[in-house]
Protein backbone atom coordinates (compact mmCIF):
# COMPACT_ATOMS: atom_id res chain seq x y z
CA UNK A 1 0.00 0.00 0.00
CA UNK A 2 1.30 3.27 -1.16
CA UNK A 3 -0.37 6.51 0.29
CA UNK A 4 -0.37 9.52 -2.46
CA UNK A 5 -0.68 12.69 -2.27
CA UNK A 6 -2.33 14.57 -5.31
CA UNK A 7 -1.71 18.75 -5.89
CA UNK A 8 -5.01 19.75 -7.05
CA UNK A 9 -5.80 23.20 -8.91
CA UNK A 10 -9.47 23.71 -10.27
CA UNK A 11 -11.84 26.17 -11.42
CA UNK A 12 -14.31 26.81 -8.55
CA UNK A 13 -17.41 28.39 -11.81
CA UNK A 14 -18.60 24.66 -12.11
CA UNK A 15 -18.58 23.04 -8.60
CA UNK A 16 -20.10 22.94 -5.45
CA UNK A 17 -17.06 23.28 -3.83
CA UNK A 18 -14.21 20.47 -2.90
CA UNK A 19 -16.45 18.58 -1.04
CA UNK A 20 -19.23 15.99 -2.18
CA UNK A 21 -22.79 17.18 -1.83
CA UNK A 22 -25.94 15.30 -2.97
CA UNK A 23 -27.37 16.81 -6.11
CA UNK A 24 -24.52 19.09 -7.11
CA UNK A 25 -20.93 17.88 -8.75
CA UNK A 26 -18.05 18.47 -6.38
CA UNK A 27 -14.48 18.65 -7.22
CA UNK A 28 -13.92 15.77 -5.26
CA UNK A 29 -16.84 13.40 -6.66
CA UNK A 30 -15.10 13.94 -10.05
CA UNK A 31 -11.62 13.18 -8.78
CA UNK A 32 -12.61 10.01 -6.60
CA UNK A 33 -14.38 9.09 -10.46
CA UNK A 34 -11.52 9.55 -12.67
CA UNK A 35 -9.21 7.49 -9.89
CA UNK A 36 -11.40 4.36 -9.51
CA UNK A 37 -11.98 4.04 -13.31
CA UNK A 38 -8.09 4.55 -13.68
CA UNK A 39 -7.43 2.00 -10.70
CA UNK A 40 -10.55 -0.33 -11.41
CA UNK A 41 -11.10 0.00 -7.63
CA UNK A 42 -13.11 2.30 -5.34
CA UNK A 43 -11.23 5.27 -3.87
CA UNK A 44 -12.50 8.27 -1.78
CA UNK A 45 -9.62 11.19 -1.75
CA UNK A 46 -9.49 13.00 1.39
CA UNK A 47 -8.70 16.82 1.08
CA UNK A 48 -7.01 18.99 2.68
CA UNK A 49 -9.28 21.91 2.64
CA UNK A 50 -13.06 21.80 1.95
CA UNK A 51 -13.05 24.94 -0.61
CA UNK A 52 -16.66 26.29 -0.65
CA UNK A 53 -18.49 26.79 -4.04
CA UNK A 54 -17.10 29.06 -6.50
CA UNK A 55 -13.71 29.24 -4.47
CA UNK A 56 -11.22 28.21 -7.21
CA UNK A 57 -7.63 26.34 -5.92
CA UNK A 58 -3.64 26.32 -7.66
CA UNK A 59 -2.60 24.06 -4.95
CA UNK A 60 -5.45 22.02 -3.04
CA UNK A 61 -4.11 18.58 -1.10
CA UNK A 62 -5.94 15.18 -1.44
CA UNK A 63 -4.09 11.80 -0.57
CA UNK A 64 -5.74 8.42 -1.18
CA UNK A 65 -3.86 5.04 -1.06
CA UNK A 66 -3.60 2.10 -3.49
CA UNK A 67 -1.63 -0.98 -4.32
CA UNK A 68 -1.30 0.42 -7.72
CA UNK A 69 2.08 -0.40 -9.60
CA UNK A 70 1.45 3.19 -11.24
CA UNK A 71 4.96 5.20 -9.98
CA UNK A 72 3.62 7.67 -8.02
CA UNK A 73 4.93 10.85 -9.73
CA UNK A 74 2.64 9.84 -12.86
CA UNK A 75 -0.50 9.73 -10.85
CA UNK A 76 -0.74 13.43 -12.14
CA UNK A 77 -0.82 12.61 -15.58
CA UNK A 78 -2.94 9.76 -15.81
CA UNK A 79 -5.37 11.55 -14.14
CA UNK A 80 -5.17 14.53 -16.35
CA UNK A 81 -5.71 12.99 -19.24
CA UNK A 82 -9.32 11.65 -18.03
CA UNK A 83 -10.08 14.99 -16.08
CA UNK A 84 -11.99 17.85 -17.06
CA UNK A 85 -10.60 20.94 -18.11
CA UNK A 86 -11.41 22.92 -14.98
CA UNK A 87 -9.41 20.54 -12.89
CA UNK A 88 -6.23 19.55 -13.20
CA UNK A 89 -3.41 17.69 -10.86
CA UNK A 90 -0.63 19.84 -10.83
CA UNK A 91 1.63 17.01 -8.84
CA UNK A 92 1.55 13.69 -7.51
CA UNK A 93 4.10 12.13 -5.16
CA UNK A 94 4.36 9.46 -2.28
CA UNK A 95 4.09 10.23 1.36
CA UNK A 96 4.17 8.38 4.18
CA UNK A 97 1.90 6.27 5.50
CA UNK A 98 0.43 8.11 8.52
CA UNK A 99 0.16 11.87 6.45
CA UNK A 100 -2.87 13.18 7.14
CA UNK A 101 -3.71 16.31 4.66
CA UNK A 102 -5.89 18.05 7.48
CA UNK A 103 -4.13 16.75 10.61
CA UNK A 104 -0.69 17.49 10.05
CA UNK A 105 0.21 21.17 10.78
CA UNK A 106 0.11 22.94 7.87
CA UNK A 107 -0.02 26.62 6.50
CA UNK A 108 -2.51 27.78 3.65
CA UNK A 109 -2.20 30.36 1.50
CA UNK A 110 -5.27 32.42 0.01
CA UNK A 111 -5.46 34.84 -1.91
CA UNK A 112 -8.14 37.13 -2.63
CA UNK A 113 -8.86 39.67 -5.80
CA UNK A 114 -11.06 43.01 -6.34
CA UNK A 115 -11.18 44.57 -9.37
CA UNK A 116 -11.13 48.16 -7.59
CA UNK A 117 -12.33 50.57 -10.73
CA UNK A 118 -15.71 52.44 -11.64
CA UNK A 119 -16.86 49.78 -14.27
CA UNK A 120 -16.28 46.51 -14.49
CA UNK A 121 -13.92 44.70 -16.59
CA UNK A 122 -15.49 41.42 -18.90
CA UNK A 123 -12.43 39.80 -18.51
CA UNK A 124 -11.59 40.02 -14.52
CA UNK A 125 -15.33 38.69 -14.16
CA UNK A 126 -14.84 35.46 -13.20
CA UNK A 127 -12.11 35.90 -11.08
CA UNK A 128 -12.30 38.87 -8.94
CA UNK A 129 -14.85 40.84 -7.19
CA UNK A 130 -15.81 44.34 -8.37
CA UNK A 131 -15.68 47.44 -6.35
CA UNK A 132 -16.49 50.64 -8.10
CA UNK A 133 -15.82 52.75 -4.77
CA UNK A 134 -12.21 54.05 -4.53
CA UNK A 135 -10.32 51.68 -2.02
CA UNK A 136 -7.71 53.60 0.30
CA UNK A 137 -5.27 50.34 0.30
CA UNK A 138 -3.11 52.49 2.83
CA UNK A 139 -5.48 52.32 5.47
CA UNK A 140 -6.07 48.77 4.32
CA UNK A 141 -2.83 47.96 4.73
CA UNK A 142 -2.76 49.45 8.42
CA UNK A 143 -6.12 47.56 9.40
CA UNK A 144 -4.37 43.96 8.19
CA UNK A 145 -1.73 45.21 11.28
CA UNK A 146 -4.09 44.09 13.43
CA UNK A 147 -4.82 40.69 12.04
CA UNK A 148 -1.36 39.62 11.53
CA UNK A 149 -0.82 37.34 15.00
CA UNK A 150 -2.84 34.78 16.65
CA UNK A 151 -6.08 35.87 17.87
CA UNK A 152 -9.54 34.41 18.30
CA UNK A 153 -11.07 35.02 15.37
CA UNK A 154 -14.63 34.29 16.46
CA UNK A 155 -15.79 37.80 15.00
CA UNK A 156 -14.53 36.40 11.70
CA UNK A 157 -16.43 33.10 11.75
CA UNK A 158 -19.79 32.52 10.29
CA UNK A 159 -22.10 31.55 12.84
CA UNK A 160 -23.48 28.13 13.93
CA UNK A 161 -19.94 26.39 12.58
CA UNK A 162 -19.45 24.49 15.81
CA UNK A 163 -15.95 24.48 15.84
CA UNK A 164 -13.85 23.74 19.27
CA UNK A 165 -11.78 26.58 19.46
CA UNK A 166 -11.68 29.91 16.92
CA UNK A 167 -8.08 30.93 17.67
CA UNK A 168 -6.16 30.81 14.72
CA UNK A 169 -2.38 32.39 13.94
CA UNK A 170 -2.41 34.67 10.71
CA UNK A 171 1.08 34.49 9.36
CA UNK A 172 1.07 37.25 7.24
CA UNK A 173 -1.63 39.62 4.81
CA UNK A 174 -0.14 41.34 2.47
CA UNK A 175 -2.11 43.98 -0.27
CA UNK A 176 -0.88 45.35 -3.28
CA UNK A 177 -2.21 47.38 -6.38
CA UNK A 178 -1.36 46.49 -9.72
CA UNK A 179 -1.72 48.50 -12.93
CA UNK A 180 -5.00 46.69 -13.97
CA UNK A 181 -7.00 48.02 -10.53
CA UNK A 182 -6.75 44.72 -9.55
CA UNK A 183 -6.02 44.40 -5.66
CA UNK A 184 -4.49 40.99 -4.74
CA UNK A 185 -4.74 40.34 -0.81
CA UNK A 186 -2.73 37.54 0.28
CA UNK A 187 -3.07 35.53 3.16
CA UNK A 188 -1.49 32.47 5.20
CA UNK A 189 -1.55 31.16 8.51
CA UNK A 190 -2.14 27.91 10.19
CA UNK A 191 -6.15 27.43 9.32
CA UNK A 192 -8.67 29.44 8.88
CA UNK A 193 -12.24 29.45 10.43
CA UNK A 194 -15.22 28.87 8.04
CA UNK A 195 -15.51 32.37 6.04
CA UNK A 196 -12.88 33.61 7.44
CA UNK A 197 -11.10 34.87 4.58
CA UNK A 198 -14.38 36.50 2.88
CA UNK A 199 -15.11 38.15 5.97
CA UNK A 200 -11.52 39.58 6.29
CA UNK A 201 -11.71 40.62 3.01
CA UNK A 202 -15.22 41.95 3.58
CA UNK A 203 -14.26 44.21 6.56
CA UNK A 204 -11.31 45.77 4.94
CA UNK A 205 -13.33 46.81 2.06
CA UNK A 206 -15.13 48.58 4.90
CA UNK A 207 -11.66 50.08 5.90
CA UNK A 208 -10.48 51.23 2.16
CA UNK A 209 -14.20 52.74 1.76
CA UNK A 210 -13.56 54.84 4.91
CA UNK A 211 -16.72 53.36 6.51
CA UNK A 212 -14.79 52.36 9.81
CA UNK A 213 -11.38 53.03 10.78
CA UNK A 214 -8.12 50.98 10.49
CA UNK A 215 -7.80 51.07 14.46
CA UNK A 216 -11.76 49.80 14.92
CA UNK A 217 -10.38 46.03 13.22
CA UNK A 218 -8.88 45.84 16.76
CA UNK A 219 -12.18 46.54 18.41
CA UNK A 220 -14.12 43.54 16.34
CA UNK A 221 -11.22 41.18 16.97
CA UNK A 222 -11.73 41.66 20.66
CA UNK A 223 -15.54 41.53 19.93
CA UNK A 224 -15.45 38.55 19.17
CA UNK A 225 -18.77 38.59 17.50
CA UNK A 226 -19.76 38.37 13.99
CA UNK A 227 -21.89 40.83 13.55
CA UNK A 228 -19.08 44.02 14.23
CA UNK A 229 -17.10 42.49 11.37
CA UNK A 230 -17.77 43.02 7.46
CA UNK A 231 -19.93 41.20 5.04
CA UNK A 232 -18.75 37.66 3.70
CA UNK A 233 -17.65 39.03 0.16
CA UNK A 234 -18.17 36.33 -2.70
CA UNK A 235 -16.53 33.17 -3.59
CA UNK A 236 -15.10 34.02 -6.93
CA UNK A 237 -12.13 36.68 -5.94
CA UNK A 238 -11.24 33.79 -3.77
CA UNK A 239 -7.95 31.55 -4.91
CA UNK A 240 -6.60 28.52 -2.56
CA UNK A 241 -3.19 29.36 -3.46
CA UNK A 242 -0.94 26.59 -1.49
CA UNK A 243 -0.67 24.48 1.58
CA UNK A 244 2.71 23.86 3.04
CA UNK A 245 3.42 21.01 5.21
CA UNK B 1 -26.43 65.67 -34.61
CA UNK B 2 -23.72 64.73 -31.88
CA UNK B 3 -21.41 61.57 -32.84
CA UNK B 4 -20.01 59.31 -29.69
CA UNK B 5 -17.50 57.50 -29.09
CA UNK B 6 -17.71 54.53 -26.86
CA UNK B 7 -15.02 52.82 -25.05
CA UNK B 8 -16.00 48.85 -25.75
CA UNK B 9 -14.60 45.97 -23.54
CA UNK B 10 -15.80 42.60 -23.49
CA UNK B 11 -14.98 38.71 -23.09
CA UNK B 12 -14.54 37.18 -26.22
CA UNK B 13 -15.75 34.03 -25.12
CA UNK B 14 -19.49 33.86 -25.94
CA UNK B 15 -19.16 35.86 -28.83
CA UNK B 16 -18.56 35.25 -33.06
CA UNK B 17 -16.33 38.46 -32.56
CA UNK B 18 -17.08 41.90 -32.96
CA UNK B 19 -18.75 42.12 -36.50
CA UNK B 20 -22.30 40.99 -36.71
CA UNK B 21 -22.79 37.51 -38.73
CA UNK B 22 -25.90 35.50 -39.43
CA UNK B 23 -26.53 32.67 -37.11
CA UNK B 24 -24.10 33.84 -34.18
CA UNK B 25 -24.38 36.48 -31.95
CA UNK B 26 -21.64 39.05 -32.35
CA UNK B 27 -20.76 42.09 -29.53
CA UNK B 28 -22.04 44.79 -32.23
CA UNK B 29 -25.23 42.95 -32.30
CA UNK B 30 -25.51 43.43 -28.58
CA UNK B 31 -24.64 47.21 -28.78
CA UNK B 32 -26.99 48.07 -31.53
CA UNK B 33 -29.33 46.01 -29.96
CA UNK B 34 -29.06 47.66 -26.73
CA UNK B 35 -28.33 51.48 -27.40
CA UNK B 36 -31.44 50.90 -30.23
CA UNK B 37 -33.65 50.03 -26.97
CA UNK B 38 -32.47 52.96 -25.18
CA UNK B 39 -32.37 55.58 -28.03
CA UNK B 40 -35.88 54.27 -29.20
CA UNK B 41 -34.29 55.24 -32.87
CA UNK B 42 -32.30 52.03 -35.12
CA UNK B 43 -28.10 52.47 -34.13
CA UNK B 44 -25.49 50.48 -36.23
CA UNK B 45 -22.18 51.37 -34.23
CA UNK B 46 -19.22 51.86 -36.56
CA UNK B 47 -16.50 49.71 -34.62
CA UNK B 48 -12.49 50.50 -34.96
CA UNK B 49 -11.26 46.93 -34.96
CA UNK B 50 -13.47 43.94 -35.89
CA UNK B 51 -11.75 41.25 -33.50
CA UNK B 52 -12.49 37.55 -34.06
CA UNK B 53 -14.34 35.30 -32.74
CA UNK B 54 -13.00 34.51 -28.50
CA UNK B 55 -10.84 37.67 -28.44
CA UNK B 56 -11.04 39.59 -25.55
CA UNK B 57 -11.04 43.77 -25.66
CA UNK B 58 -10.48 46.27 -23.01
CA UNK B 59 -10.31 49.40 -25.16
CA UNK B 60 -12.18 49.00 -28.56
CA UNK B 61 -13.47 51.83 -29.49
CA UNK B 62 -17.16 52.25 -31.75
CA UNK B 63 -18.98 55.62 -32.72
CA UNK B 64 -23.12 56.15 -33.83
CA UNK B 65 -24.72 59.16 -34.22
CA UNK B 66 -27.85 60.64 -32.56
CA UNK B 67 -29.91 63.42 -31.60
CA UNK B 68 -30.15 62.14 -27.60
CA UNK B 69 -30.42 64.73 -25.29
CA UNK B 70 -28.77 61.98 -22.86
CA UNK B 71 -25.39 63.94 -22.21
CA UNK B 72 -22.28 62.38 -23.99
CA UNK B 73 -20.60 60.79 -20.71
CA UNK B 74 -23.84 59.45 -19.96
CA UNK B 75 -24.07 56.69 -22.72
CA UNK B 76 -21.94 54.59 -20.40
CA UNK B 77 -23.81 54.15 -17.84
CA UNK B 78 -27.35 54.08 -19.72
CA UNK B 79 -25.98 51.18 -21.90
CA UNK B 80 -23.89 49.30 -18.71
CA UNK B 81 -27.58 48.93 -16.98
CA UNK B 82 -28.83 47.04 -20.22
CA UNK B 83 -25.95 45.16 -21.40
CA UNK B 84 -25.01 41.57 -19.98
CA UNK B 85 -22.04 40.87 -17.60
CA UNK B 86 -19.49 40.45 -20.64
CA UNK B 87 -19.80 43.61 -22.64
CA UNK B 88 -19.15 46.90 -20.53
CA UNK B 89 -18.87 50.54 -22.15
CA UNK B 90 -15.73 51.99 -20.12
CA UNK B 91 -16.60 55.69 -21.03
CA UNK B 92 -18.34 57.59 -23.72
CA UNK B 93 -17.51 60.91 -24.77
CA UNK B 94 -18.83 63.14 -27.91
CA UNK B 95 -16.36 63.37 -30.83
CA UNK B 96 -16.21 65.72 -33.80
CA UNK B 97 -18.41 64.96 -36.23
CA UNK B 98 -16.31 63.34 -39.01
CA UNK B 99 -14.23 61.63 -36.78
CA UNK B 100 -14.00 57.51 -37.95
CA UNK B 101 -12.81 55.02 -35.85
CA UNK B 102 -11.15 53.15 -38.06
CA UNK B 103 -9.55 56.02 -41.12
CA UNK B 104 -8.45 58.47 -38.37
CA UNK B 105 -4.59 58.01 -37.76
CA UNK B 106 -4.61 55.62 -34.79
CA UNK B 107 -2.12 53.22 -33.05
CA UNK B 108 -3.57 49.78 -31.33
CA UNK B 109 -2.42 47.61 -28.56
CA UNK B 110 -2.85 44.17 -27.94
CA UNK B 111 -1.75 41.71 -25.38
CA UNK B 112 -1.32 38.18 -26.00
CA UNK B 113 -1.11 36.21 -23.02
CA UNK B 114 0.76 32.27 -22.66
CA UNK B 115 1.26 30.25 -19.55
CA UNK B 116 4.39 28.22 -20.04
CA UNK B 117 4.14 25.37 -17.48
CA UNK B 118 4.42 21.69 -17.95
CA UNK B 119 1.01 21.56 -16.21
CA UNK B 120 -2.04 24.28 -17.70
CA UNK B 121 -4.05 25.89 -14.35
CA UNK B 122 -7.76 26.20 -14.55
CA UNK B 123 -7.96 29.68 -13.46
CA UNK B 124 -6.14 30.80 -16.36
CA UNK B 125 -7.40 28.45 -18.92
CA UNK B 126 -10.32 30.77 -20.50
CA UNK B 127 -7.47 33.72 -21.18
CA UNK B 128 -4.27 31.99 -21.80
CA UNK B 129 -3.15 29.98 -24.61
CA UNK B 130 -1.38 27.34 -22.65
CA UNK B 131 2.28 25.85 -23.44
CA UNK B 132 3.73 23.11 -21.65
CA UNK B 133 7.40 23.26 -23.74
CA UNK B 134 9.95 25.79 -21.65
CA UNK B 135 10.01 28.71 -23.76
CA UNK B 136 13.24 31.08 -23.69
CA UNK B 137 12.18 34.55 -23.54
CA UNK B 138 15.92 35.95 -24.15
CA UNK B 139 15.21 34.50 -27.80
CA UNK B 140 12.15 35.70 -27.94
CA UNK B 141 13.45 39.14 -27.41
CA UNK B 142 15.74 39.27 -29.72
CA UNK B 143 13.50 37.61 -32.45
CA UNK B 144 11.14 40.81 -31.52
CA UNK B 145 13.65 43.42 -32.63
CA UNK B 146 13.61 42.26 -36.32
CA UNK B 147 9.93 42.38 -35.99
CA UNK B 148 9.57 45.92 -34.57
CA UNK B 149 9.56 48.78 -37.43
CA UNK B 150 7.86 49.61 -40.60
CA UNK B 151 7.89 46.27 -42.67
CA UNK B 152 5.87 44.36 -45.19
CA UNK B 153 4.16 41.76 -43.41
CA UNK B 154 2.85 39.84 -46.30
CA UNK B 155 4.32 36.87 -44.48
CA UNK B 156 2.15 36.96 -41.53
CA UNK B 157 -0.99 37.75 -42.45
CA UNK B 158 -3.80 34.88 -43.19
CA UNK B 159 -4.13 34.04 -47.05
CA UNK B 160 -6.71 35.40 -49.17
CA UNK B 161 -7.79 38.76 -47.12
CA UNK B 162 -7.38 41.01 -50.57
CA UNK B 163 -5.61 44.01 -48.25
CA UNK B 164 -4.28 46.58 -50.57
CA UNK B 165 -1.25 47.19 -48.31
CA UNK B 166 0.98 44.20 -46.39
CA UNK B 167 2.90 47.54 -45.24
CA UNK B 168 2.50 48.14 -41.45
CA UNK B 169 4.65 49.69 -38.78
CA UNK B 170 4.75 48.10 -35.02
CA UNK B 171 6.18 50.54 -32.74
CA UNK B 172 7.14 48.17 -29.69
CA UNK B 173 6.92 44.53 -29.16
CA UNK B 174 7.72 43.50 -25.24
CA UNK B 175 7.94 40.28 -23.31
CA UNK B 176 7.52 39.54 -19.78
CA UNK B 177 7.03 36.76 -17.45
CA UNK B 178 5.23 37.13 -14.20
CA UNK B 179 5.80 35.08 -10.91
CA UNK B 180 2.78 32.96 -12.29
CA UNK B 181 4.71 31.62 -15.37
CA UNK B 182 2.06 34.10 -17.71
CA UNK B 183 4.40 35.19 -20.45
CA UNK B 184 2.26 38.45 -21.70
CA UNK B 185 3.46 39.78 -25.41
CA UNK B 186 2.09 42.79 -25.30
CA UNK B 187 2.53 44.88 -29.20
CA UNK B 188 1.48 48.55 -30.52
CA UNK B 189 1.35 49.44 -33.89
CA UNK B 190 -0.58 51.75 -36.24
CA UNK B 191 -2.46 48.49 -37.78
CA UNK B 192 -2.56 44.86 -37.87
CA UNK B 193 -2.66 42.99 -40.77
CA UNK B 194 -5.73 39.91 -40.39
CA UNK B 195 -4.48 37.25 -37.83
CA UNK B 196 -1.35 39.42 -37.51
CA UNK B 197 -0.88 39.31 -33.67
CA UNK B 198 -2.13 35.47 -33.45
CA UNK B 199 0.63 34.85 -36.21
CA UNK B 200 3.45 36.85 -35.05
CA UNK B 201 2.94 34.79 -31.52
CA UNK B 202 2.86 31.76 -33.01
CA UNK B 203 6.23 32.52 -34.75
CA UNK B 204 7.83 33.80 -31.35
CA UNK B 205 6.96 30.61 -29.53
CA UNK B 206 8.82 28.96 -32.05
CA UNK B 207 11.67 30.74 -31.56
CA UNK B 208 11.10 30.32 -27.86
CA UNK B 209 10.91 26.28 -27.99
CA UNK B 210 14.26 26.45 -30.09
CA UNK B 211 12.65 25.56 -33.50
CA UNK B 212 14.04 28.51 -35.51
CA UNK B 213 16.89 31.01 -34.55
CA UNK B 214 15.94 34.28 -33.90
CA UNK B 215 17.34 36.21 -36.76
CA UNK B 216 15.57 33.64 -38.40
CA UNK B 217 12.67 35.85 -38.40
CA UNK B 218 14.43 38.41 -40.48
CA UNK B 219 14.11 35.64 -43.70
CA UNK B 220 10.50 35.07 -42.81
CA UNK B 221 9.84 38.70 -42.98
CA UNK B 222 12.04 39.30 -46.37
CA UNK B 223 10.31 36.10 -47.93
CA UNK B 224 6.31 37.78 -47.40
CA UNK B 225 5.31 33.69 -47.29
CA UNK B 226 2.65 33.09 -45.25
CA UNK B 227 4.10 28.99 -45.30
CA UNK B 228 7.44 30.34 -43.84
CA UNK B 229 5.52 31.75 -40.51
CA UNK B 230 4.85 30.28 -37.71
CA UNK B 231 1.08 28.77 -37.04
CA UNK B 232 -1.99 31.29 -36.35
CA UNK B 233 -2.38 30.65 -32.29
CA UNK B 234 -5.78 30.60 -30.61
CA UNK B 235 -7.96 33.71 -29.73
CA UNK B 236 -8.76 33.49 -26.03
CA UNK B 237 -5.04 34.62 -24.94
CA UNK B 238 -5.44 37.58 -27.50
CA UNK B 239 -6.63 41.10 -25.70
CA UNK B 240 -7.37 44.26 -27.45
CA UNK B 241 -6.00 46.72 -24.88
CA UNK B 242 -6.20 50.12 -26.34
CA UNK B 243 -6.49 52.25 -29.51
CA UNK B 244 -5.36 55.40 -29.32
CA UNK B 245 -6.07 58.11 -31.61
Amino acid sequence: MKRIMLIVSYCGNNYCGWQKQNNALSVEEVINTKLSELLGEEICVIGASRTDAGVHAKGNVAIFDTNSTIPPDKFAYALNSRLPDDIRIQESRQVRDDFHPRYDKNSKKYTYRILNSKISMPIYNLYTLHVSNSLDIDSMKKAAKYIVGEHDFKAFCAVGTGVKSTVRNVYSLDIDRDSNDIISITITGNGFLYNMVRIIVGTLIQVGTGKIKPDYVEQIIASKDRGMAGPTVGAKGLTLEEIRY
